[in-house]
């Protein structure tokens, strides 16, 4: 996080005046990576799994989120010290006390507070009745009179809404994936741990509607053998941290994922996090508990990460069955059911992988990190990330600045952005610090100018994960830098 | 427009329920357009150029917007009917009437309003004082107590409040250009004309910060020579719609353009708008009167481009000064001036060219639309999108379902999609209805699979524009896709 915030990967937004908290910008070398992260998601989970993405309003007015349940449910319990007035999540202050009350009710919170005698953290002060207070940020849409909305909780709603239109105009047949990469905005009461609970957030959601009659997905053989870390239920229970290990065939033979659609998702999002350079240990399924599953879902498992801070949630996979499309057929009194080619109508069903983007880019951000390197340089700092998600490919610096050298070099920099790459330019200070700034933002390649490659042409490629150094033909550059990208060659070969 | 909700490239927002004005989604075939202009917009202004993206926050605190101005000056002049109550755009009443009022303040209009006796147009009665209306989304950063918050309404202002983080980790040298790519928010009071003026839209700004003591831009001589058609005061003022054609040079040195970064920025926008496929004709900059230009500005000069209602401006070029990091210096009491190399400080002046998305996907959609063919297809309809921008590239096509062509074909599309293109698969309805399905979205190249494919390994590839196909060999078809992306090849060669 330190280096996070020297080299502007995350800026805390609005930090001119005092941030406020819950919010954070990505600096240049954040956004190279968010967006590499988008672009590969898109093509690991969209392209070629042949689904289509879509792109639907922030501000939605109030009766689609009556609908989808947000108005009523989406909200966090709240208590107020009655002495000092300070306000707090009342889950929290049960949870930093050792007694768990997820899915609990106002009602009940409050009797927890009082049987366990919990006062004000800030003062001692006697605490007063539980509230509950709605996430959602609220507007107005139009100046003057208008309508109530709300900015989104979530991209998915976009998606149902959306989804008749979409299944019409590309083919009406199911199963059909629809997907949206976005933001989403949740007004947190207390916004904490930088990255992990934030106001305003990115998602990529997938939508997979299929016909409940044939829950099957077409490719799950090809991940019916991969094997992944579940958190069962049972283990949640004992409180203890043991994970089984299963195949994505055998946690639908076990009935702990519902059906075989969630089970080639969960087998495709280990593919992903192991490319992204999370390790397999670091990785684990939670079944999600009775009280944290909605009722109307079909099953809930996170993707959870280890980092410094406990275990995160990354993914939820969430077997929504038709309950949003079911309610907001009966809201708008419009027949969200669809056709089928043997005669006959259903109401389709959804399995739902929705990623969290920022949470994403925290794990790679923990686990890419590395700290040290041969006697002479102890101290040497770099991001580990694989080469085609690393947020510039290549760095190019002149030697010096005087004899042509930056010339050359700045000339070197525009034909390789030319041909597409995501190239740094850097000519000030020692070529050792220079080096130094581009392993703190993982950029793989250091190419260098030097009085050599005025007289023959040639330049230096360093590699960013041992430093060590090759002499190529300036002519052969591309070609090699692609090769190295490709092949995610991060070492002298 | 027909086509685009027909086949939804564009969906109205939450349709199921009454769709609110001013709000559209993009739908697959439309999202996958925007995603390929932005993309294309990236590695055009900003990778070609070294300069930087980021990504800031939506939701901002009402003391940025203060700073920025936006809280007392971001707003429409409004006046209500004494009789029916009905609200109306002041300036839009006069203009109505012919009357030109651009840049009046509320009692400027009102008295234009009684000069003229202008009156309600719904029901004929008298119109109250005119007011003035704040087009900022309202909300509240934290949903118990908190601050007053606003849906961002530019992302230009992210960038300035970034502004110092980003230029010293990245080299602390002036020029320095830094973008962003997003959605912005105006609560228009009364949204018209499709995606022209809508509530919710995508920017793409980049701010170029430069010291005002060298106001060159480095690769000016590569297009000081590019010719476009300037709309000057003086025809705008005489009510022509004469243009003089000039070049990037001579419009500096007429001093029509303030400096040759923004002529730089304007022989590229040139360059960029003729290679979407809008016609040199139909484009033309117009330089804003002195009432539409801000007090702070140092010019101001939109390009628009001709639509069936009328002249839209797709971009804002504005010569912004230092108006906002001054500003900001001012309400934040930091110093955003910076260091330069021979000594001094000095307060960085910008240009910043600010491209409407939607606009832009509009104008695309107006003017690569195409209708009418041979006597047999005389109402043949397509896109005439270049290649590399069709939202797909390809739709694989079975020419039956029967007899294994569908499996084959289905085969065929995975291979692609797993290299990286984006294809469609459509075994539904003729072959000819299909064609025509994929002229209608602007699809480049439609592969068949017939009962040679399974003999003989070859596919029929048929090109959008002329209709006609060529043979190929399946395992060359990567090669030939590419070569004809890359070579725009919309006709059988």
């Amino acid at each position: 996080m330190e280096i996070a915030l020297k080299r502007s990967i995350l800026i805390p937004s609005n930090e001119l005046y005092s941030p406020v908290a819950g919010f954070y910008d990505y600096g240049p070398v954040g956004k190279a990576l968010k967006r590499k992260l988008e672009e590969y998601w898109r093509d690991f989970f969209l392209r070629k799994d042949g689904y289509f993405e879509i792109e639907t309003v922030y501000v939605l007015p109030e009766v689609v989120l009556k609908a989808s349940g947000h108005l009523s449910c989406f909200g966090d319990p709240v208590v107020g010290c009655t002495k000092c007035g300070k306000k707090f999540r009342a889950d929290h202050l049960l949870e930093e006390k050792g007694k768990r009350c997820e899915g609990a009710k106002p009602e009940e919170l409050n009797n927890k507070i009082k049987e366990n005698n919990i006062r004000c953290p800030e003062c001692g002060g006697p605490l007063g009745e539980v509230g509950w207070f709605n996430l959602m940020f609220k507007t107005n849409i139009g100046p003057i009179e208008g309508t109530t909305g709300y900015i989104r909780p979530e991209t998915a709603q976009g998606i149902f809404l959306d989804f008749q239109r979409v299944f019409r105009s590309h083919g009406s047949k199911l199963p059909m994936g629809i997907a949206q990469i976005g933001k989403s905005f949740r007004n947190e009461i207390s916004p904490r741990q930088g990255l992990v609970r934030l106001r305003e957030f990115s998602q990529m959601e997938l939508e997979y509607f299929f016909n409940p009659n044939s829950p099957t997905h077409p490719k799950f053989k090809r991940v019916e053998k991969e094997k992944f870390r579940i958190y069962s239920r049972e283990e949640q229970k004992k409180g203890t941290d043991n994970c089984i290990e299963l195949t994505a065939r055998e946690a639908v033979e076990r009935k702990i994922v519902p059906n075989e659609i969630m089970a080639y998702f969960m087998g495709r999002e280990m593919q992903f996090y192991l490319k992204l350079g999370i390790p397999y240990d670091a990785l684990r399924f939670r079944h999600m508990l009775p009280e944290e599953t909605p009722h109307y879902s079909g099953g809930n498992i996170d993707l959870e990460v280890k980092t410094s801070v406990g275990w995160v949630e990354v993914i939820g996979n969430a077997y929504r069955t038709d309950y949003d499309l079911k309610s907001h057929s009966k809201s708008s009194g419009k027949d969200l059911s669809v056709s089928l080619e043997d005669g006959g109508k259903v109401m389709p069903h959804v399995v739902e992988p929705s990623f969290g983007v920022d949470r994403t880019i925290l794990c790679m951000l923990e686990h890419c990190y590395r700290k040290g390197g041969d006697a002479e340089r102890r101290d040497w700092e770099w991001f580990d990330f694989p080469a085609f998600l690393s947020p510039f490919e290549a760095a190019v610096l002149p030697l010096m600045k005087k004899d042509g050298l930056a010339e050359k070099a700045t000339e070197l920099a525009d034909s390789l952005r030319e041909k597409g790459f995501d190239v740094l330019y850097d000519e000030t200070g020692s070529i050792g610090k220079r080096y130094a700034r581009q392993d703190e933002i993982g950029t793989p390649y250091c190419i260098t100018i030097d009085y050599d490659t005025l007289k023959e042409g040639t330049v230096t490629i360093r590699f960013r994960n041992d430093g060590k150094q090759t002499r190529e033909k300036i002519d052969k550059l591309e070609e090699k830098l692609h090769s190295f990208i490709k092949g995610n060659v991060l070492c002298l070969p």
